[in-house]
């Protein structure tokens, strides 16, 4: 048989990447990046000649640049690639999220239209759009008061990144826009959309972002009614309770796509998947006991499990929200990359620069070149690893980053290695968490930017959590996931596959580097890891609750400064 | 009458610098500096073609360099002010403390015996060598479990850093040095020795570093003899009871320096003093309410008093110590400008160096121009300020630094802000320490290299001890308090004063700029300085010993990589 292509796209927060795979082998056989014109749009809206202001906390993006990513990246690959496009058998794509958009009932974004294109509100909220923590707070509360049978698949707590968080901003503070979107859609179902002219809703983003699970929907018109009278019914009038697993096929590619790119109109595209969660399978990871952690600017942990346990803390369970058929775990870091990005932004001093540049290394080699001389310990520091709040298991954005140890001696790779340990004794703590609720971790498969960048980063890992880590071989797993569920959406009859586990077997694949705990190193890293525990609780349940305070003051000085907030809604 | 003039001569850490003072008005008429040829010696002895090597918290002096620096800083001060050395009344000196030395009974430095000088023992010990730990521990437990009464004095604990910690290591480690040894000395005395032929002992160090009170004289040979047989005698055998008041005459020049300098031989020598104290009278001070505080890499504070009250976590307090007829308090925070300098050096990005670079400023000043610019509480930040430890009032070398609240958004400026600000918490807890003893502060009159350098310093420290902060109109105050004593040595019928009251009325003054508390600053510091005392106790009274986890483990992780200890004490 000819070779059979699937082409997986994964969307991401400031470009698009294709990849084209082979089918049978998993052989990745050529990429293609779109970076977004307009980007993360934070400060303004991108409108030309009129100043329309954002808040500190808004963070939105252009459909507009979606669609130019399909089309670029689409034909990128197939050039790059050389191949007959009538042998690609499938399309998935993934996306961040929660990204979310209000549309017209015929898929097209409020701002697209010329009369709301000034309204922020008609614009896709990204996943980092934090303005509506008040609405997730109020969602909480209210779940909390009315015992919603949900919120324990969500540690108990959920997100001001969400979609009902988002969606109730819209409602509260733009009602006209909530009344003229016909639906509110998830970006990656809308690309779905946009793809194949169906409006399909997908199990992941519904279950990990929407409060919806297998059995029992969404919540109910009494708790929506509960927030605001005119959200009772948000799931009937603006969402679908038509909810597909991951690997459904969602339809076929319309002509107007088929032109711009060459494949074949009709060509099979995959339900919307989530970027971490659809790297779980090109991770090689079909069945419980490995955690997938996805590590980059922040980290994202899954695993899958037989049964629904409530964890303590965790993002979310959802049933075949990752692979059908098994229950996916989700845990989270919120800064990882981020934190080591900062310290090189804000703390390098002048002269590890220049011996960079002069070794012809990032900072971040040379950093951790010199961290990686010293021992567990010698730093004598402990960092609280919280420079963007703590998502598990204390899921409390206020939480801030904590250094501990500082003296006239200490020196910058030991504060980097500081927050490397810190990240490590994080991740320690989730497994911990899924281990005491039945959940058990045996080994940690990591992938996403920084597990190849990082033999350091992986080591410390190994030897504070104790298991052995594993690289996934792929460098775009989720891009290879996606075209890992066109291929199941494809099916075996098209020369693809019927299940995502024979897809895996085929297509997916481990590095051959492996790091394994280092026994020399265990007990001095337990010995901080009790210190890190400690400290975690003092700072983050309730003990001291100096943090809040230390954001309350910063708050109000800022207030003070500028007591006319800008204007994020304008009428 | 013709102009007199005293000359005050303050022996730093890396340098000695005179001043020529006029005696009448404190006009200071000339300066000179000399740099100690050998600085503070770290690593190994300064001994060509042959490694003595010194443990890394070892640090030393050479008494070579202080007696090349008499010289130079006496012919630099003659002859930048073109003055007659004959209407020159009188000479004094200040030294770092305790900063002591073994010498024979004619005064010479066991370094400078050829059969000696290989030996690390036989050299002077700085004020900061740090390797008399064990011994300290010993004296203090010791004297805890003999109820010493002169231990409340010292805020109930001793530092590593004192006279009998240091005399103790010698005898501990190198009997034979300490039996060679026929004074033990400090340095500020040996000085006064070598000026006049004449073996003197200063209230100033005796009392605030070797024990002595002007009531109970030195502690017993009994407690001595607790700490080692051979240590019992050690006041009798080593040093002297004679110990004389600031302002008393020791002798006056001999005729070797006379010749070395063209002052006149005879010319009246004052009893040494330690820099900190005895820049008080030059800050004008001279009674009870006004606290001075020398801001240098480290800060001394010092307060007047009418009895004697015992200050939880003081340094000491000395009757007779700083200024005769008064009780003298001393307390200290170990790393101001010294945090700061290891923030610059350590943690500084390179685009603000070279945005300093380009303004033709220093990284400081670019730094404090950018934190002025944050209101109180804006930098969303608080610190601990232990980065050396903390000195009072919790008396800890092994309390480290601390920094809570760290974002992605943190910057620079708003880092080094927080660390000004822990310094300036740091210091109301001292002031709340005396006023709680009943040794009332009413105001601060700084001193010393910042306050001066910073006025952003000055402003935070204001408003965070609510009280006003004034400045000392010299900006080399222990050389000037030195020349005061000198004019006092030399006496009212020579054309000085008969007491440093007189002295400091006539040759003392103010700046005329005034620090006063912004009371829109006030609520904000109160409720960041509540959270600072919390963490305070947390970390630093035993809640927590996470610090001391952190040092144990750092020690261990150091001695598993060099299992063979540098030899300080080559045999």
């Amino acid at each position: 048989m000819n070779p059979r292509y699937a082409i997986g796209i994964d969307f991401g927060t400031e470009s698009a990447r294709a990849l084209l795979v082979d089918v049978a082998t998993g052989e990745e056989v050529a990429t293609s990046v779109s970076v977004y014109r307009n980007g993360v749009i934070t400060g303004r809206l991108p409108i030309e000649g009129e100043i329309v202001g954002l808040d500190a906390d808004w963070a939105l993006q252009d459909p507009a640049d979606y669609l130019a990513a399909i089309e670029a990246t689409i034909n990128g690959v197939l050039n790059e690639g050389d191949v007959d496009p009538g042998s690609v058998i499938g399309i998935g794509i993934d996306f961040t999220s929660c990204t979310m958009l209000p549309v017209t009932a015929d898929g097209t974004p409020l701002c697209f239209i010329p009369e709301l294109r000034r309204r922020p509100h008609a614009w896709p909220k990204l996943w980092k759009h934090h303005a509506a923590q008040p609405e997730a707070d109020r969602i909480n509360e209210t779940a909390g008061r009315l015992g919603e049978h949900w919120l324990p698949r969500y540690g108990g707590r959920i997100s001001s990144e969400w979609f009902f968080s988002k969606a109730l901003q819209i409602l509260d503070e733009a009602p006209d826009i909530y009344a003229a979107a016909d639906r509110l859609i998830e970006a990656a179902d809308w690309i779905t959309w946009q793809l194949t002219g169906v409006e399909t809703r997908n199990a992941c983003t519904a279950g990990y972002k929407a409060l919806w699970s297998k059995r029992d929907g969404f919540p109910s018109a009494y708790f929506f009614g509960a927030l605001n009278p005119d959200f009772a019914r948000v799931i009937d009038e603006k969402m679908s309770r038509a909810v597909l697993p991951p690997g459904a096929r969602a339809g076929g590619l319309v002509e107007r796509f088929a032109r711009g790119t060459r494949l074949v109109a009709g060509t099979p595209v995959a339900v919307a998947n989530v970027d971490a969660h659809v790297a779980v399978p090109a991770a090689t990871v079909t069945g419980p006991g490995r955690m997938v952690a996805v590590i980059g600017t922040s980290t994202c942990h899954l695993i899958l499990g037989t049964d629904e346990r409530f964890v303590d803390g965790m993002c979310g369970v959802v049933e075949d929200g990752v692979i059908p058929g098994f229950f996916g775990y989700e845990a989270g870091q919120a800064a990882v990359g981020d934190s080591l990005a900062w310290f090189v932004d804000n703390a390098l001093p002048a002269e590890y620069r220049r011996a960079a540049e002069a070794r012809g290394a990032s900072a971040h080699e040379l950093l951790a070149a010199e961290a990686a001389v010293l021992d567990p310990g010698e730093s004598g520091l402990l960092a609280l690893d919280w420079w963007n709040g703590n998502r598990s298991v204390l899921v409390d954005v206020d939480l801030s980053g904590v250094v501990v140890g500082a003296t006239l001696a200490t020196t910058a790779p030991a504060l980097y290695r500081a927050l490397i340990e810190a990240t490590a004794f994080g991740t320690r703590v989730i497994v911990d968490a899924f281990d005491e609720a039945g959940v058990g971790v045996d080994e940690i498969v990591a992938c996403g930017g920084l597990p190849g960048k990082s033999g350091l980063m992986m080591q410390i890992y190994a030897d504070v959590t104790g298991l052995e880590i594993k690289l996934a071989g792929s460098s775009q797993t989720p891009a290879l996931g996606s075209a890992m569920f066109a291929s199941v959406a494809a099916g075996e009859a098209a020369g693809g596959y019927d299940s995502i586990v024979d897809a895996a077997a085929a297509m997916a694949r481990l590095s051959d580097v492996v790091y394994r705990p280092n026994p020399a190193h265990r007990s001095t890293y337990d010995a901080l890891y009790a210190e890190y525990r400690r400290l975690h609780d003092y700072f983050g349940r309730g003990e001291n609750d100096v943090m809040k305070t230390l954001k309350r003051l910063r708050d109000d000085a800022i207030r003070r400064r500028s007591p006319v907030p800008v204007n994020s809604a304008v009428p």
